[in-house]
């Protein structure tokens, strides 16, 4: 084969969201190989390249003319379910590849596996890189928001592609950055994947108040998400939630199909993931940890609606309504919208501050600002509020938390007696915000200088003689706490 | 030595723990030797055992004598720092002891660690005990609340001691039983430690809630929870605290010394293991997740001082008052009662669900009630109300919730009411109260028949094809939601 003739590039794995990134990369003008072990896939793809306008994609049938129909050095994607099966496909590729050339892995990978892997590879002499990939089946075909992590070298081989392939952001670049070294690339995806379940959360409980609290139908509830996302508020997520409610069940021919779908989520291992680095790194993520927890227990339907029997026998009605008075409909959707945005803030914080102390821990200096600029296209996340994000971070990259960020801290004061409003409503009719509500504590234990955790180490002190400090004077003090109550010394 | 010389059991590691319950076990009249590796605490238990009451205690000075003084089959207890330390003493000790003989480890020790050693020591003939002890170094001296998990051969070899050792309950006999295989005995006692956490953190919301909303005295705090330690919150943290609020400050002369400590909260690793396999396991936990947040936040004192500064210059003040009228003490200090005892049922159902979750992965077949039982006495988390959790799991061993107990639902219906009032207020005033907050959302979320989890089903649809189920019919549906919204079908 002539040198001419290579291709530039090679991917591997050819479910939807291969063969997408596939087609997205042949269409940007790079000649690309694709490969599959069931091979029907291959052929699917290439069909696909030729209906969707000739794009420069050659199906290859085995692992060795698959790499051996790549450009030195050879970067090959591999697109395959997390786990052993990257590590197979690894196993069955690099068999084929030379020094020099570099494996992407582009799945929703646990960071360390890809570690691992870097340090397998680099025996070899191959590059890697652990790149997270976001925004979906259509995101990969029409540009995704990428973060490549691991080794430099390899990411420069690559630049021009991933480019040119990844979501464009007018005035501000293509969606993807040089994230850091071993498996920050996973790292950061999966905490935007932990971000991504705490809006959702926070949206289904705007949604539930509107609805349950403000009488709102589905055609209201379309035209309220479709005006916020004119405002603050402008994502991805707040647009489909807007399309959702319009779409008609087609089934039942009757009402709207969002009303039909049964309330038991799924989830994949990402959100745990970080919500146990949270832990690992002590850093409050009760936000995500409510969105995951509100995964778990809607999951729970047949418990769920057993339980409803019993309290509802105990005379506690399903939606409690404890003495609220009549609401006000405009004034709950603005104070909703703000109760939202507020808690979004808050679990931004979090997100960013669980990666700036992994960043830390594992010296991947990661840059704050540039994820939230790579995250403003492409992705689940995408929106205009993370501009405000990547500003802030440029104003004060040492910035300790989102929330006290000049900017957003005003908004933060603007925004509380509305939050306070939503989840006290809430809570009087007994309709579940654990997300709000989770951000509301956040908020309100962040800003406070003085919490009570001086009664728990008193507490600690007197079972446990683990010590306390003083706010008086410097040292570390025990006290015989049950001796000087109970007058023995005194 | 002749036979009737030995040593009933063996301790080695004599840092205060240790020292006492060697100390115990020697008082309830069994011989036993301990053994430390710096010996001057050999000396310094012996002297104890001397003083204390010329208890049947033998220092030994190196682990071949230790060992050997032990009558067979040898049982051991180890009380070293949990990790490598306890590997270290394992191997230096195992090499003088034989088959058919046991060690017991009665350290915080990650149940994972257990099991590896279980099928070490089971290589070498040697029988297992991960035992969970509890009760801080007051309980080990007079009575704790023993966990043991692993080898039922070794507990029955050393149950007679261990019965007379553990704290003893009236009617409900010592506070020991066998707990299951494997590192079932960590794994239970790792999770009364996050139950314990939750304790503490939602004991100090209401101290939070009493000062600062309700402008209670330390005295008046003194009392009041003097008062709700005779009825059903009756509790050894609850009579703790009640203790805690009469101690002088005798360092300054002035006031109380609970008003002196810093505000800023140590941990140690259980509670986060709680959590981390809270998310492994699906299982909600927000109660005891936010009292490990509340620990994180509390010990970033200086940034909370920054952030109220902040928020100070933008006008919001750091006790927030939105329009709350005068509050009524007597009422107020009812209705915190009542928040923190239906705030803890949450968070005690949450534990156990996490056992049960764990019970079925392992296969360790706890006994949820026995469980309940052998913490009314001698542990930290010590109470009334565990009588209640051991009688509803008598009741129904397969209830799948306590919150769905009769007697607990009818207790929950009764509290719910004064609890909303605690939270609307404490949001309302910016109080913090993460915990009881959780545990209400955690309430309110798992009473529900319909959550609004159909609108994150439709938008991982929308977005990744993931499908949903639909509450009319069988099987699962992927819509073409964009299209359908956007008239292009319809």
């Amino acid at each position: 084969m002539a040198a001419d003739a290579l291709s530039r590039i090679g991917l591997a794995g050819l479910a939807v969201m291969g063969q997408n990134l596939a087609l997205n990369i042949a269409e940007k003008g790079f000649p690309i190989s694709v490969y599959n072990r069931t091979i029907s896939k291959v052929d699917e793809t290439v069909d696909r390249a030729n209906k969707e306008g000739q794009l420069p994609l050659i199906g290859q049938y085995n692992p060795k003319d698959f790499i051996l129909s790549i450009q030195k050095p050879r970067s090959v994607i591999i697109l395959v379910k997390a786990g052993a099966p990257v590590d197979q496909t690894i196993s069955a590729l690099s068999e084929y590849m030379e020094p020099g050339d570099t494996i992407i892995d582009g799945g929703n990978e646990w960071y360390e596996n890809t570690e691992r892997r870097i340090s397998e590879a680099s025996s070899k002499g191959l590059l890697y890189l652990g790149m997270g990939v976001s925004g979906g089946e259509d995101g990969a075909r029409n540009g995704p928001s990428l973060m490549p992590g691991g080794s430099k070298e390899a990411y420069l081989n690559v630049r021009d592609v991933l480019e040119k392939v990844a979501a464009q952001v007018k005035d501000d670049g293509p969606c993807v950055t040089y994230i850091g070294e071993g498996g920050s690339g996973n790292f950061v995806k999966m905490v935007h994947n932990g971000i991504e379940y705490g809006d959702m959360q926070l949206i289904s409980e705007a949604y539930d108040v509107l609805k349950n609290a403000g009488g709102l139908s589905n055609s209201e509830l379309a035209d309220i998400f479709a005006e916020w996302n004119r405002g603050e508020l402008e994502s991805f997520l707040i647009e489909i939630t807007a399309d959702i409610f319009q779409v008609k069940d087609l089934e039942s021919g009757l009402g709207e199909l969002v009303d039909k779908i049964l309330d038991k989520t799924g989830m994949k291992g990402t959100g745990k993931w970080t919500v146990q680095q949270a832990a690992e790194l002590s850093i409050a993520a009760p936000t995500i940890a409510a969105s995951l927890d509100g995964r778990y227990l809607s999951a729970l339907k047949d418990e769920r609606e057993a339980a409803a029997e019993i309290f509802k026998r105990e005379g506690l009605k399903e939606d409690v309504i404890n003495n609220v008075g009549v609401v006000d409909k405009k004034r709950l959707v603005d104070d909703v919208r703000q109760a939202l945005y507020a808690s979004k803030i808050c679990s931004y914080a979090q997100g960013m501050n669980l990666l700036r102390a992994k960043s830390a821990e594992k010296g991947w200096n990661l840059n704050l600002g540039e994820l939230a600029r790579i995250w403003k296209g492409g992705c689940i996340i995408r929106a205009v509020f993370l501009d405000r994000i990547k500003k802030a971070y440029q104003r004060n990259p040492a910035l300790a938390n989102l929330l006290v960020d000049p900017e957003f801290a005003r908004e933060m004061v603007q925004r509380q007696a509305a939050w306070r409003r939503v989840v006290g409503l809430a809570i009087q009719k007994g309709i579940s915000v654990p997300g709000m509500s989770a951000s509301l504590q956040y908020f309100d234990t962040y800003r406070r200088a003085r919490l009570p955790a001086n009664l728990v180490q008193a507490q600690r002190d007197y079972f446990g003689a683990h010590t306390y400090e003083r706010i008086d004077r410097p040292g570390s003090f025990h006290t015989e706490w049950a001796k000087l109550a109970r007058g023995a010394i005194v």
